[in-house]
């Protein structure tokens, strides 16, 4: 179907065509999730065992008793599993709480409030404090920078991550931009892993930039992989090293995709300048994170061998969800110029542009008919998609029945959508 | 023994006495450590079952999957629960992560940052921030102040609380006062419990004070007796709702010292405009708490009879310890002008006033001896006893015998500090 090169006659039929399917599916009054980035009580069980892992030995293999208090760093090692996945040294980790989202939290703030280089790095000193979103990005990255006032500049993203002549220009520019937000691998949401090269120049980014600005490198998705040989993510750490830049870099991840979603482990990579100024200040805000759920993790997926098995299994309950939503939409839409979409090796996420100005007619069509997508514009910064155009797919969390019924609705309401928009031109 | 009404001979001959006893101990090398707040292993072990007690149902009473993400309220037993323990409708409780000082930082960080009543009532606005701080007090309440430079005032410690008209008269004639730190049950480290025209009072305070005054009120003892039938705490909540001051009290609570130390659940009772408040701020930097930890405790201690039952056998374990220290501060200080202690019926600490400018002579005395105290100054605001007098005693991580050989040096300690004094007045 190609709305540009279809007469008047050929829209209104398909117009009516496509109509008569919308009203057949509001009439069935479908109750469909597309839009929760969760795994699905499946995933979940495969962590079950967590729960009495520990056979009543709540000591560490170093000697911790991990039920009392302490312990702010994290155990010895978990620290050493989260740099095998982060690649980096594991004196170089934090281990705290259960999500990765509140330590970025905490990175901000602490950046803002104290500064992370001494108390003249603190960004509430600055005039302006902006930060540079690759888009489309995370909606809860967005909503960190708008909560502590940081203005958002949007920048593109390739298949090979940020357009980083883009990143560059920018940075070279305006010494108010403080930080970058990234998620290097399977990209939230669309799906691409990052290149070399671009990691490279991320890395180099302290030698132009301010001081005191970091790139946010939220890793979510480092071991999240669909396909039996993913390819794999560059070393941030080492072009940091090559660059004189370790300080530039403060980077994420968690287990929150790997065992409880509300109930993992969450970690941080950082260079010892970073992390003792993180450790200040969080000393004074907590007693130190939850040790015993450490030593379970440590049990089941101690090893980066016992974590890839691991993954294997999310992997069999993801693949077909996957392939449910890529089915439809190549059938629909392989031969059309209605959208483009990603085929992603791994990550949570299939990113779909509509033609520019129709994501929201898409999103209203799909509810109208049961099946609730993500809001249109949620992610970009403050919610606004220029274009109009994108529309985040999460496919893990309903059945691949309810993924099959849901694509029928969202295929019909993108072409109705379209040839609407066609017909009002 | 008087210092004060014996003769130079007299002490001459105490201090030769107790010199040859320190000498003695400091010649056994020991290394003993009075100094952390934290519950014995034997203690931890009460709740070892938490570990398994799901037996794989991560499913909540209620429905919830509590692997999955979500739930910034906490799971509705657990917030009832709560409710119970600080006296509140469960409706006025938000469970969030396994540690209630890292609610009280948020609580304090979101009222600096955003305001817990809008915008215009952020304290960073405000040229100068003060809270009143009742002395002797809890050394991380103090560094959360020192952190956003907040200028902490002294107030003293009555047997009731705090000193009333003192907390009522500075807060009349300064309204940059905008916080009170308590802790109304075995306060620490005085030991007292707040009388019930003490607790009106502090309610009454939102009367008084600043719209964005906020009482502090950690409610860290609250099921933490040692005597079977304790004295009880009247209900904060109560006395506001009859002052109409609902929203100038934020209560704090956890089992830290119920279950695990480092992996308990935190609590905090709020109205329900600050509850929303708080929600708005934390839903930026979390994706909800740990709730298969909130399931865990229900299953142990999810009723106050449970609750009460387990706490008892704390109370059994914590006893002799208790008694051992008085036992040793009644047979050397009883008839005596060397010190003043509290016989505290729960809580963490024995607070003990040595004579004016002596706290720190008798701390360096234990050390000598591999004694370790909690340094002197420690329950001061910037770490300054401004009389050098207060020592904070903690009983409850060692053994009994190992209490009464550290008991025996620290006696000894205030008997030769005392003497020496004296003999140089």
């Amino acid at each position: 179907m190609y709305v540009e090169q279809a007469d008047r006659q050929q829209l209104q039929r398909w117009q009516e065509e496509l109509s008569a399917n919308h009203r057949n599916f509001v009439s069935s009054k479908l109750n469909l999730d597309l839009t929760r980035g969760k795994p699905s009580a499946n995933q979940l069980s495969l962590a079950d065992a967590l729960d009495g892992i520990l056979q009543g030995n709540y000591v560490s293999d170093e000697g911790v008793d991990t039920r009392n208090y302490g312990g702010l760093d994290g155990l010895p090692a978990m620290r050493q599993l989260a740099a095998e996945i982060l690649g980096v040294n594991s004196d170089e980790i934090m281990v705290g709480g259960n999500s990765s989202l509140t330590l970025m939290y905490f990175s901000v703030l602490f950046a803002w409030q104290f500064g992370l280089s001494g108390p003249d790095s603190a960004w509430r000193h600055e005039e302006t404090v902006k930060f540079l979103c690759p888009v489309p990005g995370y909606d809860r990255h967005f909503a960190i920078c708008e909560e502590f006032g940081i203005e958002m500049v949007n920048v593109p993203m390739n298949d090979n991550g940020p357009d980083m002549d883009a990143v560059e220009a920018l940075i070279r520019n305006d010494s108010s931009i403080k930080g970058i937000w990234c998620v290097p691998k399977y990209s939230n949401p669309a799906g691409c892993i990052y290149s070399a090269a671009t990691i490279e120049r991320l890395a180099g980014l302290g030698t132009i930039a301010a001081t005191n600005f970091r790139v946010f490198y939220d890793n979510a998705y480092a071991v999240h992989d669909l396909v039996d040989k993913p390819a794999e993510l560059a070393n941030i750490r080492e072009f940091c090293e090559r660059h004189g830049t370790e300080d530039s870099v403060l980077q994420f991840g968690s287990t929150s995709k790997v065992t409880f979603a509300g109930a993992g482990v969450a970690f941080m990579a950082a260079s010892k300048t970073n992390l003792s100024a993180m450790k200040k200040h969080l000393g004074i805000a907590t007693i130190g994170p939850d040790k015993v759920n450490q030593l379970r993790h440590l049990k089941m997926i101690g090893t980066m061998a016992e974590l890839r098995n691991h993954m294997a299994r999310h992997a069999e309950l993801l693949r077909p969800r996957f392939a449910c939503v890529l089915k439809h939409l190549e059938e629909n839409f392989r031969d059309s110029d209605l959208g483009e979409w990603s085929s992603p090796d791994g990550g949570y996420f299939i990113s779909f542009d509509t033609r520019p100005g129709l994501a929201n007619a898409v999103i209203q069509l799909a509810a109208e008919a049961g099946v609730k997508l993500t809001p249109a514009g949620a992610t970009f910064p403050y919610g606004k998609d220029p274009d109009d155009k994108n529309i985040r797919l999460a496919p893990s969390f309903p059945t691949v029945e309810d993924i099959d019924r849901a694509m029928a609705v969202f295929c019909n309401a993108v072409k109705l959508a379209s040839v609407n928009q066609q017909l009002e031109a």
